[in-house]
């Protein structure tokens, strides 16, 4: 992996604008801050274009989405690849609702994204028209296991070729794919899915990470996607530690991120080239 | 009380639909999450009704209400009637303004509540139509004490036979009424109310017990309202011994709650029928 | 300084309304409660009007604004000044899009604010129509240094004479000034501003203190940004002893302002009249 991702993103202070569900917002917002980038927020379409021109990326979380947010999206998104802004797309949900669905594909159709980020179900969703979404969470079927974690790379490779997008499939295992080129994370742990938002600030990281690297933007998600689940795996640690539980969980989980540096990333990521 | 209820949450992880204000929206999602459930956001009325279709159970809070959302939570409400599922009102700040004065007897008049929460202020007025409420806090002359706690319950009594729901008065004493069959719970500190959202996180907890002990609504219910205290009590002595405040007190509520087990509520529950 | 400005705070436990953005939403609940006030946030013009009518004070935030929302600050402003209640604006990212300049001149013209908080490029751009804002950071040219402090303390107090409110600017160096007098304030610490919400938070904590000491509006604004920055202080030194991060930095803010004191503020405070 590259030497220099991590430092890049605290020496470029990325500024992110994020348009996302209001149940996580604060934490994509700690959590860029924490990594040494910035974030801002703006979902009416006259106010979040003129934003849109003053960042250098963008993310579209189609959680607790409307009509109205829709809209902002859509345009946001275009306004953002003219400009040549790193893009990221959450489908948060996506397979769950006939809207999410519209919605997340009609993003698919008219934004180009740099990377998309989501759970197996809703990955799957997208690539494949899949409906197993358990809510927001994957579906137990989508599980990534040691028996079809090849099926499941060439799966994420394919719909990165399709999709010209860096493809993070998150779960026990995590993949990161681009075209022909893919790493699986085993960094993380299963108790970050007891606390709400990790996806959501992961997303922001992948953002925030490609915008400080634009050359390499496959590294910089895996390197994203590694630091977030090192971060998670001390914070478990240190909870177990000192018989906490999930509330110190995330406090601490923004509290590693904002000591992350490449020297600590390279001493954790168990990152691995497929 | 019975003695798998908490167990029966983590057994079943009930994913529960929260139509909730902004303010404390993530708390609420942490909360559910730490007992055992599993939370989804939806206000978009075409994207709320069908994703109350994959949930198990439905919270309806009204702080932070708006046109568009007051249209959404009847549409979803009645949806989740027809499909049997719990559903929880928090009617915040009724009494306070018409809108959520007109909104909650609304709500009250076409969806079938399982229970209700609120504090004094705001039951009496979805009772009586009594308007004392101070803000989104129960007016002083509400307070629940020893010279009024009988009348207290045979209020929430008879409320709770008009309505069919089981009544939920959280205060100094909690009152946790079905038809004939009340609690009165103790647990809990005042201090709890020096942070925002654990009137909402409650309601969340009502909603996901019920939901994994269908046949027992009260002693579910009655369960989460001590564990929510509990869990109060036991952060507010943290935070002394460590000489910290609200903060942190927020935090260790929600660790406490990743922690609940039926054993752990059994030693510490203070409630008593009335 | 005053000696019971926190004091009475507590004793009076004003009632804020807050129309804020959603990303800090619950820190400045959090906040607001810790000092003890007390919050109740509304948007909705239907609801918002009655509910500002049983408040002691408003907060208009102009973060995540939308078409909606505008219309409700406009008609909430307005009646809370004809309620002779304090009204104080936080110009979040004005300078950064024409819908916030828009509604950051419009709000200034048509409501009569107690005091504004804001960086010097949000408080620039109302006084003078400069548009460096970057993002929701201020500019690096409008930083308050050594040598500009006594310009930017004129300007202040220039600014404070056209439209009567106590300007509050904040960076490394805080400015307070009313008409011909004004304070500087040394308290706090650049990693402040590597949490989300610590402007806003203050900006809540402003309007809680001059409700509270109506009389003295200066010295109620100069004590909240005194009690803010001292509050980063001491968490950040804690942060640095126990090796934690930003996540906990901001548990610890809102723990510290939930022990303020009038005695520990004035130990702490590190104001100074210009």
């Amino acid at each position: 992996m590259l030497k220099k991702i991590v430092k890049n993103v605290r020496d470029t202070m990325p500024l992110i604008h994020c348009i996302t569900n209001y149940v996580t917002v604060n934490d994509c917002a700690n959590i860029l801050l924490a990594l040494g980038g910035s974030p801002i927020m703006a979902d009416d379409i006259k106010d979040a274009v003129p934003i849109t021109e003053i960042c250098k990326g963008l993310v579209i979380n189609i959680g607790t989405l409307n009509e109205r947010t829709i809209e902002t999206m859509l345009a946001v998104g275009k306004r953002a690849n003219e400009l040549n802004h790193p893009v990221v797309l959450d489908p948060v949900g996506a397979g769950a609702s006939p809207m999410r669905n519209e919605t997340a594909l009609r993003l698919l159709n008219e934004i180009r994204f740099d990377a998309i980020r989501g759970n197996m179900s809703e990955i799957k969703f997208l690539a494949l028209g899949d409906k197993n979404t358990k809510g927001v969470d994957a579906d137990l079927s989508d599980m990534i296991t040691e028996d079809n974690i090849e099926q499941a790379v060439s799966f994420a490779k394919a719909f990165s070729k399709k999709t010209g997008a860096v493809i993070v499939i998150t779960g026990a295992t995590d993949i990161i794919a681009k075209e022909d080129t893919a790493y699986i994370c085993e960094n993380g742990t299963p108790h970050m899915s007891r606390i709400t938002g990790t996806g959501c600030m992961l997303t922001c990281a992948v953002a925030a990470y490609i915008c400080a690297n634009r050359d390499n933007p496959l590294e910089a998600a895996a390197s994203a996607v590694a630091a977030m689940g090192l971060c998670g795996q001390l914070a478990y640690q240190k909870i177990i530690e000192k018989d906490e539980g999930t509330g110190s969980l995330r406090t601490y989980i923004i509290d590693y991120m904002s000591k992350m540096s490449d020297e600590m990333l390279k001493a954790g990521e168990k990152l691995e080239s497929r």
